[in-house]
């Protein structure tokens, strides 16, 4: 990678966020390109598995902002950077987010807590989403908590997808472990690739959640949300 | 109405808040009987229309919480108190607020901001939600005005149910009218009482409102959301 450049493999919008923090929010994405992580439901795996390596694209933060820009226009206010895991990206990621800030918009970060950058101090909103057993990853809890401790609490939350029953006994120890934190479980998509409409599917798998969740006096602070994306949208792409 | 006492028509939970700003919390629920408004589509008109007056009950803000906990146990850390409106009931409201603090729990509150009571100062999290041209009902501005002057705007929301392009329009005069105020949109259910199966229909909805979201710039900061309670139970009661 030439320094300073980024490896975006979408920016697109405006859309709406369809989960955790800031749901239904208004937002640009920006997906940067690389995992340090190979979950084995990965909605996004397009970013790290190769299938779609000449998407890539090294651009400098100017140019990213500068797309931005031109899809977005005045229409937006906020933007999210996902990946892939965006924390593999270094200090370039600090001068994005400053050009966004200079432009008077917010912004959000999904990461799953592995890796440590200076810039995340810089993030509106920031979303740390360790992976649970199903991912078929495993979490080094000791780098979550260095993570954790770095940032302010007010900015951040956790959030967790769940998929079975063990998902949901990982998410109260990531919960019990960061009480001060606001904490999301959010139902898996299992299949992220099927074509047509995947809403009753998931709205099944938000019944069984819910039901997980009142029934836990452990969980009586969480929140536990669709990806309403996935509901309103399915598996489409760019959106 | 006995001093003192609350009327109350129902009284729920464990169960997830499905909408507004603390969507997907888990929460007890305390309706209380009465509505200054009469909306055309409200969902929760046996609050006033007489057709369930045989289920009001007056009761001390002591045997409320008493319910509660006989329903909950240790298994809720929220009570959300809606209605009809809430805002009709004077000091008791504010023992009962009280009460539940004193058990470690917040309040929610939601009401329209018709009406002003001095315990709303007391509640955790409260969304006014003025209601749209589509309700038949027309908003006093000023005393709105006033009310949400009186409070802490770390702890309010502003939440419009929108039905059609007219209550879009009066959703965007609410948001320009108080911009430091979080603001929520959200998908009205056409019909409440349908049985069945209703998601796809709120889907659509849900839709056709991000849309109109994305396209407008001065809706740039609001958080655009369904009714998740009824995609994922439809119209069903008591949860």
């Amino acid at each position: 990678m030439s320094s300073g450049k980024i490896p975006v493999i979408e920016l697109f919008g405006p859309t709406i966020q369809g989960e955790g923090m800031v749901i239904g929010k208004k937002t640009m994405f920006v997906r940067t390109a690389g995992c340090d992580y190979r979950c084995s439901w990965c909605d996004s795996a397009f970013t790290w598995d190769g299938s779609e390596k000449e998407s890539i694209r090294l651009l400098t933060p100017t140019e990213m902002f500068q797309e931005l820009m031109q899809l977005g226009g005045d229409n937006f206010s906020h933007v999210t950077i996902s990946g892939g895991n965006p924390a593999l990206i270094g200090q370039s990621m600090s001068e994005f987010i400053d050009l966004v800030h200079a432009n008077d918009c917010k912004v959000g970060l999904e990461t799953q807590g592995s890796r440590w950058q200076d810039w995340f101090v810089l993030v509106d909103d920031l979303t740390i989403s360790p992976k649970p057993p199903s991912s078929g990853m495993k979490t080094d809890l000791s780098i979550l908590d260095q993570i954790i401790q770095l940032l302010d609490p007010t900015k951040i939350s956790l959030k967790v997808v769940i998929f079975n029953d063990e998902d949901f006994d990982y998410a109260k120890m990531i919960h019990k472990r960061f009480p001060g934190i606001d904490f999301y479980v959010s139902v898996g998509n299992a299949n992220p690739y099927v074509e047509g409409d995947i809403s009753s599917r998931l709205l099944q798998s938000l019944d069984w959640l819910w039901n997980k969740v009142i029934e836990d006096p452990e969980m009586n602070n969480v929140r536990a949300l669709p990806q309403l994306h996935a509901l309103v949208w399915a598996n489409k792409r760019g959106v």
